[in-house]
Order: structure tokens, then C-alpha cells, then sequence
């Protein structure tokens, strides 16, 4: 099973499927295949580009590039795989079914890279819970043309079980993508705590991707406006009690080093503000909705959060004129 | 005292001052004047057209020209009056010492026709307390061009004494402004308890005027968005609360009421929305700021009106580079 390029001899998890070939599944699932791992690459806008040209990565890790990648233009054309690494925004998940029925033998294991709250429901409905697992990325990385990706800074993957069943440990299956991953150069780190990651991950995501977007501004002019800042900083404070009405502890340091890591950030346009920007669909469920219905579950109503969750469904739709 | 084409006599309160010719000042001012009273105009942006070409206004009560109004370019140069009309937005407030200082005698009353709450407090300060009265305007009036007022509807002036000594009754000077504004066409009412007019008229502003700038939404577009309509109303249950945590009862069904005048009116951009989109102060202090405040200091926290307070002070702020 192992591919022309293969360095190493594989262990049973030896190929791979990326959903989604942008800043996120061009640059993980470029390292695995420059690695050497049997990468297949969904791709949708950029198929003839890639096919011609191929897929070139630029990257503090050491610039490279697929010549000729392993590409599909449609879910219906991809092999079996061991794993599926889910790597589009959650606004396509229309085309998740098909694309696991595809790819998933009884084994394989579905990666969920997204972002925000319970992105891993939508596979763990097609595949079950224990063919699931979730990982949070703190990456900074633009697709800056076709098949043209640019990562700028961090790449660490905080990943986890998703199966109730299956939290609080570090699975063997766990292990073995780690080490795969690490030897790619992918800084995929194993956490017994998916869900504490996810929160821990959304105090930031929740005011700075929704204030870019309500108030059109990058995170430094939100750090410099007294008022923006303050309003950071109760989302954060909302953010964090939410996560406690689920059970999830998140320290109250947390919320003080996000801040200040945003404070010494490079300014940067948040994903979201550059998707509204290009009036592309915004993880507006995803990263809002599903916190905001978890908490309220949890009998907390979080005030804020539910009004940037409402300003950004309006502005959404209004955006795209749906 | 009367002036030259003065219709019937006049009573002691015979001479106006009108700070600000806009839609408001134009509007209330130049039905005044055309019935007669004395009525003398400070002239901000227009002077220059109004002294050569007089004041235009259209209006569903019959339109009217002042081909000659007393206009003045400065307050220094206004004359003593008996009553003064603040009809200029709460952003221009810094003339205001200024103004009063010129117009008012010790028994000159000051009529504050702001919008929000606490509006009376700088005149208060300069005149004294008991000299102050203040209105709800509920007016639908535009500038159209200088020196030309185009009023579309409604109109009325619902008025009351301020100082708290002199609340809870109609005074005699109430009566007789009232007899004043009645006679030139204007719906002036009054009104035992002014803190309750403003405090209900907040319930439709905070709502409307911020959701119109931050979301870029007239009011149409507001109440055809579910979530912006979900929005709206929830802001204004917190108005209500913090109506009452001031001691100001509002009826439930004054929300219901606000909706249903809403979604029946003419898409509306709110005076707000014009200001923003011309990069002009917004009275964010007046309208929110003061309200959340005066809520905070009763003991109740009204979370989506802090939160739209902060996104407006700050998109304010970046619309005109402050």
C-alpha cells in the first residue's frame, strides 16, 4: 500500500484522504505526502491548476512542492482510506456524506479539523462516534493562489476522541497519527480533553473571528479600541462560563493570555472576516451556534455571545443575499 | 415685543431661540415663525444660503417659505429670548455654554428636544435645573438641501418639566408652550412624567438606531431578518428593565406595539444610519451610553445594550477616524 515515494516502511494507517485542499488540508495533507504517505486530495476549485501545475507549499517548516498529487475533482472518484482528514470549512459539510461513504472502510478513522463546537457530530452521524476523532489547529496559513499555499506561523494540532466513550485517554490509534504526523513535521499533539481544547480554543475564536466581521477590523484595531477590547474580553469571560455550565474547567489565567498573545499578534484579518470579506459563507454555526445552544442546554445564557451569534446570521445573510 | 408680521398678541413668552436649523430646529422653529413669533435661528452649515435664498420647508400640515428669518452665524451674536430651543444633536453640545449663556435671562426657559436620556443635564448645569424642560420628538423630517426642510410625518412633541422638584405636575409655562406650539401647527403635549417618555422612547431608538449602524439595516430590513428581529426585541425587553430598575414603569405591550408600528412602517433609515454613513458623530452617549449608565447605577446590568454600546463607540470611533 505504500506509495512510489515512500521513505519508510508504513504501519496499518497508510493512506490518507483530505477533504478540502486549501490553507489547512494543502498544507498538513502537502507535508504527510511529501513525507511519503499515500495522500488523495479532494479537490474542488483548483483542480485544474493543481493537475498542471501541481500543489506548492510555502512554509517556516521549508518550502516545497507536490509535482503531481494524488487528486480527485469529485467525493464519487476517491479511493478507501485508513484516514480522512476532514479540512474544509464546516459551510461545506453538504458534501460530507458522500465523500465518507467513499473513502471509509469499517476502520478508517475521520480527523475532524474544524473549527468551533461539535464539528465532529456531522461524520460521527455517517461513520459513529468511534470512527471519530476531533483536532483543534492553531495555524496561521493563507491560500495566497491556486494550489499556491502560504503558511505563516504555528501549525500545532491539539487532537483528541471524540466517543464519549473514548475521552479521557490517549488511544493507541492516537499514538500511531501522532507519530506519523510529528515524522511529517506536523506538530499533532494528543490531548485526553478534546473538548477543553475546543472551548480553550473558541475564547479566542468567538470574539475576535466575530468582531472582525461585526466591526470590520483586524485584531489589532480591536486590541487598540478601548471599547472592542472590553468587549473581547466579556466574550472571553462568557466564553469561559459556558464552558463550565459544560463541564469544561478553563483557568481564568487563559483568558489573560489570550489577550496578550492577541496584543503581540502581527495584525491579522481573521478567516472569518476575510470569507465575509469575499462574501463566502461564514462558520457562523459552527463556531456561535453550537457553543451558544451547549450553554443554553447547560442552563447558562450567555448574552453576548447570542448577540454577536444573531448580528452575524443577519449580516451573513445579508451578505450573500440569502 | 411682537415681531413685524406677528398675527395675534403675544404673551410673555415671546421670543424663541432656535440652536440648530436642521430637520428638527427647521422644521419646529419655521412653524413658529410663520405664525408669527419672534423667532431667531442660530445658522450652522447654511447661513450663507438661508440669508440669500430664506428657509424652504414641506410639510403634510401645508408648505411654507421664510423668505427673511432672523438667522445668526455665531451664538455670540444671538439676542435674549424668553424661550430657547436645543433642537441641534447632542454632538454639537460643546457651543452649547456658549449659546445659553447668550440667550437666556434669569427666567428664560430652555426646551431640550434631544434624543436618549439625560439630555437636559448640560443645560441644566448651565441654567439651573428649574429651568429646563425637555421633549420627545417624534418626527419624521430630513434636510434635503441647505436651508430646506422636508418634513414626511408625524411631528409630535410629547414635553415635561425636569427638575425633580417640578415633576409629576403640568406646570403653568407647560401650558402655556403648549398653547404657543398648538397655535403654529405643532403637536406639542405634555406631559406629568418626562423621564417615562424618554425611557419608552429609548425602547424603539436603542434597538433601531444601533442595529441600523452596526448592521447596516434599515428597518425593514431589520424586522425582515429573523435573528435581527429576535435581536431588536430583546434589546428592547432590556430597555424595558432598565426602565424599570430607574423606577419607570413600561408596559409589556408598549414592545409589541413598537414591532407592530415597525414592520408597518416605510423602510426607514434611522437618523443614526444617516450620521454613520456620513462619517458625523453618532450620539452614542445620549442615546446609550446615558441609559446604560443610569441602568448600572440602579443595580441592573442590561448585557446586548452594553454590547451595542462598545460596537458603536468603537465603529464610531473608526468611521471617523478618532
Amino acid at each position: 500500500m505504500s506509495d512510489a515515494v515512500s521513505k519508510q516502511p508504513r504501519n496499518e494507517l497508510s493512506s490518507f484522504a483530505v477533504l478540502g485542499t486549501g490553507a489547512l488540508g494543502g498544507l498538513y495533507g502537502g507535508l504527510l505526502a511529501h513525507d511519503g504517505n499515500s495522500v488523495h486530495f479532494l479537490v474542488r476549485s483548483d483542480f485544474d491548476h493543481i493537475r498542471d501545475h501541481g500543489l506548492k507549499i510555502e512554509s517556516p517548516l521549508g518550502d516545497f512542492a507536490l509535482a503531481a498529487p494524488q487528486i480527485y475533482a469529485q467525493p464519487a472518484d476517491l479511493p478507501q482510506v485508513d484516514v480522512v482528514i476532514v479540512a474544509w470549512k464546516t459551510t461545506s459539510n453538504a458534501a460530507l456524506k458522500q465523500a465518507l461513504e467513499q473513502t471509509c472502510h469499517p476502520r478508517t478513522i475521520v480527523l475532524v479539523l474544524q473549527n468551533g463546537l461539535d464539528v465532529e457530530k456531522d461524520a460521527a452521524a455517517i461513520v459513529g462516534d468511534e470512527n471519530v476523532l476531533g483536532g483543534c489547529c492553531f495555524l496561521c496559513s493563507n491560500k495566497v493562489g491556486p494550489g499556491h499555499i502560504r503558511h505563516l506561523d504555528y501549525g500545532t494540532i491539539v487532537f483528541g476522541e471524540y466517543a464519549a466513550e473514548l475521552r479521557g485517554a490517549v488511544s493507541d490509534r492516537m499514538r500511531k497519527l501522532e507519530a506519523i504526523f510529528q515524522r511529517a513535521g506536523i506538530d499533532l499533539r494528543p490531548t485526553e480533553n478534546l473538548q477543553q481544547a475546543r472551548w480553550k480554543k473558541l475564547v479566542w475564536n468567538i470574539p475576535f473571528n466575530g468582531l472582525s466581521v461585526v466591526l470590520n477590523a483586524n485584531t489589532e484595531e480591536i486590541m487598540q479600541d478601548p471599547q472592542a477590547r472590553l468587549l473581547a474580553e466579556q466574550l472571553m469571560v462568557e466564553v469561559r462560563r459556558a464552558a463550565k455550565a459544560n463541564g469544561i474547567n478553563i483557568e481564568a489565567s487563559h483568558i489573560e493570555h489570550m489577550l496578550e498573545a492577541t496584543r503581540k499578534m502581527v495584525p491579522y484579518d481573521s478567516s472569518m472576516s476575510l470569507d465575509f470579506v469575499a462574501k463566502r459563507p461564514i462558520e457562523v454555526e459552527s463556531i456561535f451556534g453550537n457553543p451558544l445552544r451547549a450553554s443554553h442546554a447547560a442552563g447558562y445564557q450567555p448574552e453576548k455571545i447570542e448577540m454577536l451569534y444573531e448580528q452575524l446570521c443577519c449580516l451573513d445573510r445579508r451578505n450573500r443575499r440569502v
